[in-house]
């Protein structure tokens, strides 16, 4: 048996307002009940320390700065880092990365129980667009502020698993999981800021989009044999509803851990990366069963061209 | 609105000693139901001729020879191809193939309403083994009966909807959808003989397995927008039990009808091809979102590979 006993820290809403130092001693009160639960790990959402600032439009580019890091970890997250080293427990958690020279991505990073970062992912998958949309209900300006990930989807190994980090949209393409399955992925964490209504869709209704969130997560999970942890930040953010959600997807596709907040909530679960174990050699053994030589389209084509 | 009225045809099971025209005679009486319910397409299960052959075993391959068909439509199969000619239904049906070279796949094709083959499809994802396992409960033959699949994912047009197939185990490999995902596919039609018991872990349940088999189909459609059709070969064969659970689930990713039997038992819905356009043009529009760059890995490698 090789345990981690993770801890999904989904948070409630964050506004414009909100100080980072009062969204990191939000983080830290659910950190010290993850301690004490025993959780050796902790994965925070996507942009947790602000305010889902992409719904807002700012014709100036730069003026959205001030809601990224440039630094980890910086003075606001410092108490963060410091503590989890106390208790010996490692983290995950999502932030806009302003780098030295100048780019953006919409970033999370992986510590090791010495809150050492170890690993680093920048979002691939950015949903939304680029310029101001009135035919939305609400903007999602995702493709003006960040730039696409850079670094593909790597892994690592920490605390004795195999462990990779996808963020939000990136949940819903199949790409994703499978191409950290072909690193023996054991175990993807993600966050989201998911917006409790489509902004092109609006009858489309909470139930339906907590489900296609479970499917995507759950279907990685199932044909990689893969621990999947996905934590939302839910709740009402400056009057734009953020849904939760938040689960613990076992090897087998099963949610075995679900928030039923929209607020700070914690998820405890003890996962057995040894799960991972029987679908990786028997039904989703990639060496055995996969046919790479009709899968060309996947990696030479980006969009969909129907026939004539 | 581009409807199309299509019957799911899923059939209880087969006995060895069952002769192909009894079969036949059950899959007509499933076609007139459907010709009087509107279906202008009707689905069969894969291998839907003869009972599920690959769980018995034959030291001499040549043995099973005679689950095979070396030509299609055949004496046994050409009152359904009448038939369904006279009523104007088009179908789609597994069977194993043997070609005038000897070679032996795991086939379904697809007919336009006239009865004329337009489209074949050869299983690609073959589970189960080559030889003799005495550690499962039961045989699953395949890969020593049939080889993988040499015609990848095509798709065709016919009653003005781009159309695909794939069979059983292929429905839990994210790559099949995206295949043809990436052709425009807005109809995936496929059949299955799932046993009840896992082989090899017969703890395992009817219910999960039922979740896994709506999971990758489910999964399969709202990643790429398209109708999926999945069609069962059920019950008791010579005390083997298959599950049913036949489904249609449409673009959203949403069961719209579901098999409540392990029998003969015709679904019916009339799917509108252009709901389609709604997850093609937002969420998932292959050409803004996918980020080719990242996903080498899953049409250059077929195993997995782990970090040292």
């Amino acid at each position: 048996m090789r345990e981690i006993v993770i801890g999904a820290a989904q948070m409630g809403p964050i506004q414009k307002a909100d100080p980072r130092e009062a969204v990191v001693a939000r983080m830290l009160a659910l950190l010290e009940e993850a301690a004490k639960a025993g959780c050796t790990l902790v994965v925070y959402p996507e942009l947790c320390l602000t305010t889902f600032f992409p719904r807002w439009y700012h014709e100036d580019r730069a003026e959205a700065d001030h809601w990224f890091e440039a630094s980890m970890p910086n003075d606001a997250t410092r108490p963060l880092f410091d503590r989890a080293r106390d208790l010996g427990v490692a983290f995950s958690l999502g932030y806009a990365e302003l780098t030295p020279e100048g780019r953006h991505f919409n970033t999370q990073i992986l510590t090791d129980r010495e809150a050492r970062i170890i690993g680093k992912y920048r979002k691939v998958h950015l949903p939304g667009h680029v310029e101001w949309d009135p035919d939305r209900t609400h903007q999602h300006l995702e493709k003006r502020y960040f730039e696409p990930g850079d670094l593909g989807f790597p892994v690592w190994r920490s605390q004795n698993a195999v462990m990779g980090m996808c963020i939000c949209n990136d949940r819903r393409w199949p790409e994703v999981y499978r191409v950290m399955g072909l690193q023996g992925v054991e175990l993807v964490m993600l966050g989201y800021n998911t917006p409790t209504v489509n902004s092109q869709s609006g009858d489309e209704g909470l139930e339906k989009r907590l489900y296609h969130s479970d499917l995507g997560m759950c279907a990685g999970a199932y044909q990689n044999s893969t621990w999947v942890v996905g934590v939302a930040k839910a709740g009402n953010e400056d009057g734009h509803p953020l849904m939760g959600g938040s689960i613990i997807v076992d090897p087998d596709g099963m949610v075995v851990a679900r928030a039923t907040s929209e607020d700070d909530e914690l998820l405890v679960h003890a996962c057995d990366m040894d799960k991972c174990t029987f679908g990786k050699t028997t039904i989703f053994d990639f060496a055995r069963h996969r046919r790479i030589e009709h899968y060309g389209l996947i990696c030479s084509q980006t969009g969909a061209v129907p026939p004539p």
